[in-house]
């Protein structure tokens, strides 16, 4: 185990069929809770779309190359101290049984709310390793070379509650109310061996709200996701999945979460016309400003009648821009909303989730560009920052991070 | 204005046909964005489930007996000093219309994100006055008698961050971002008049997830709401709509909500047999420890062998259930679950809304009981209490409250 296992990859990631739902647009990777698994339906499904399951088991973990679902929790948890390679191995094993069965429908095997898990949901649990596992675990030489905390950036103004984190467990569903049971399921089984060190609650557009696989706009309003690569593409397969490094690895990719807390206030005093110029795409479609159709090429060379470029050298899309595929990153973010103070000022932004081979030569020069120059810089701040390897998928019998614990 | 019109209200509750999603339940008060409203639609909708609308004119304020939408955020206010009468007119002239444009899928008249209004998503958004705005209007001989403070209970642990407030505004979405976008339109129109007092925000389970009109699992695993009198039955409209006391009222309702936390470490350690004891119902299916169906009638006289009720007297379903049909309260509550602390204990429970004609002859005896004694006691905690008249709807041109402050 531990490579990548494309044909099964390819098969997960076809083999739903079309969604209830909206018209159109293939849905990955789904089956029914109750059905036999991996059977393309002929028709859309006619039952409720809580009944609707993720595989579990797979070549990659589930939950990133997942369309992704309306709701999730990301939660991170500092490692007791003593908790060594074996330890770690129990604590895996125990998660993984407990996320094999509630993904599919099923309760956990100390289910005090059995009742709670008939709503899969499309629910998936991913796993991730922070940088400080593998001291713990004494296979440092094993920790990938650009797995370190995030060099800190001027533009950041990072919390220590929403930053750092040894074991990562990122739940999604469609349902909140499976988000929540199964975060409690999961949390149990981890007292053992650890303390929360932070809970990020999201959300997106509510599941069959919109029509499946358009983009959805954030919190701010923008449409956000155009410019990702396809779900299940070889230029996705080729961004996300490692291939090189430590071999436990390989099949596996590594997420940065940045909590980055939109400036609402300002963002809705600023015109329009500011808006579009900062990211270079218009509010109402997403057309890149030199384009008609969101899915336009955005034509980053192009010049107006006074010889500026159209799209600004310093706007969002074009700062972020990488020329290379394997330099791309996979962005599957979520909006967050807590509390606004007493005078109405909103606490609400989005939890950047991006996934890629490799943080040093994909993530980290697009955040440096970033943070270097960035029109959108002077609406958005990072309060939060952390890093994982998220291990390869794995089969029956097996447990997430065997490759590296077992 | 402000009497019922019970014509049009049945006509709100039965007009929008079968729903999309699932089979044979009959949604209420349903169109959609931009088709003509009050039209039946003949077929199933082919839409996605966000263009659905609820109407926001009408005898009755929506959002009451809306079936209940899959998100909900409850916000409260207190007036700023020097707020009156006249004040408050401008602040809900401004609120009315905003929640007018935005429940069908419109803009905000100053809406700063206007692409986010289009997923309207059955939005309905209702607004309660709290016991103190009478006197600051200076109508305070026009406050429903009972409508303070609730008096403290032995159980209490109230939390003056969870406690009281002047204005209620409810937003209530199948969509998650709907809520927060309306969420911040309504906010900046209150800013002259008020500072946010608390926030909090719900979930159900998602629309679609199962089918519609199937009773829900709470946070704790039960089914809740089984014996709810049902929506636009006269049961339903003889408890809720207020036909008496001060005339502006008539058509309205008024609203407790109290932030009751669920204790659920406790409750994980607890067996099955004492949980249902201690609601005298089953977790299974919800039916009734002397019936096999979730809609059985619950024989409270029923013993055993040994002599005992089988329902214990203590039971909440004993101590809750009132024998007067125009005594009973229509329970609208929200799941909360917000971050665990870091040994992993849970901060989750109930937004418990209640809607009744008279805070003083339904909600308070029934909650004096269950305070006196109730199983359930040992795993509830209300940390959180607040009272509001929720004034009757309006018909287009005329604002909510222009009853009581025209
Ligand atoms: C609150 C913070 C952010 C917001 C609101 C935001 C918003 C957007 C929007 C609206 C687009 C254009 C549509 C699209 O292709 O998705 C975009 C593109 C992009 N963003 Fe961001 N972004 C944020 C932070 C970041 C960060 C932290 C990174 C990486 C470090 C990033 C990387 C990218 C990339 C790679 C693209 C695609 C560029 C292209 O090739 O066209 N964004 N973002
Ligand atoms: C976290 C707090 C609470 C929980 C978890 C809870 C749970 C339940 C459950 C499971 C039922 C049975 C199913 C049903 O008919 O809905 C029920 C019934 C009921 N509850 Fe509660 N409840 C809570 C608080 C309250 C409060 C504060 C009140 C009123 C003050 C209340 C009033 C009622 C009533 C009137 C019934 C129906 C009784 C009947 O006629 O059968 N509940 N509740």
């Amino acid at each position: 185990m531990g490579t990548p296992d494309r044909p099964l990859s390819r098969r997960r990631l076809l083999g739903g069929g079309a969604l209830a739902v909206g018209g159109g647009v293939v849905g990955a990777g789904l089956t029914h809770a109750g059905a036999a698994t991996d059977t393309p339906p002929a028709t859309p499904p006619a039952q409720p779309l809580g009944t609707q399951t993720v595989p579990f088991f797979g070549a990659h973990q589930a939950g990133i190359d997942t369309p992704a679902q309306a709701h999730a929790v990301f939660l991170a948890f500092d490692l007791l101290d003593g908790v060594d390679r074996a330890a770690l191995g129990r604590m895996m094993r125990l998660l993984t049984d407990d996320a094999a069965r509630l993904t599919q429908g099923r309760p956990a095997l100390a289910d005090t709310e059995p009742e709670l898990a008939v709503v899969p949901a499309r629910l998936t649990v991913t796993f991730g390793f922070g940088p400080k596992v593998f001291a713990a675990a004494g296979v440092e030489t094993q920790r990938p070379r650009s797995l370190e905390p995030l060099p800190a950036f001027p533009i950041d103004k990072l919390q220590p509650r929403w930053t750092g984190g040894d074991l990562l467990i990122q739940i999604c569903a469609d349902d909140p109310l499976t988000v929540t049971h199964t975060q409690r399921m999961l949390i149990k089984d981890t007292r053992a061996f650890g303390r929360l060190r932070w809970t990020q609650r999201g959300f997106r557009r509510g599941r069959g709200m919109q029509d499946d696989g358009v983009t959805q706009r954030n919190v701010m309003g923008q449409l956000d996701g155009t410019r990702n690569p396809p779900l299940g593409s070889p230029v996705f397969d080729g961004a996300v999945w490692v291939d090189s490094g430590p071999r436990w690895l390989h099949g596996g990719t590594t997420v940065v979460v940045r909590r980055i807390r939109a400036e609402l206030e300002t963002w809705d005093a600023a015109d329009p016309t500011a808006k579009e110029f900062a990211v270079g795409r218009r509010l109402s479609d997403g057309a890149p400003l030199t384009g008609v159709a969101e899915h336009d090429e955005p034509d980053l060379t192009k010049t107006n009648e006074l010889g500026f470029t159209v799209i600004s050298e310093s706007a969002h899309i074009a700062r972020a821009h990488v020329r290379s595929d394997r330099q791309r990153i996979f962005r599957r973010p979520y909006n967050y909303d807590d509390a606004p103070a007493p005078d109405g000022t909103s606490d609400a932004g989005l939890i950047f989730a991006a996934y890629q081979r490799d943080i040093g030569s994909q993530f980290l020069p697009i955040q440096r560009n970033l943070a270097e120059n960035d029109l959108l810089n002077d609406w958005i701040t990072p309060i939060g920052s952390a890093v994982f390897a998220v291990p390869p998928g794995c089969r029956e019998g097996e447990w997430v991070g065997q490759s590296l614990l077992g």
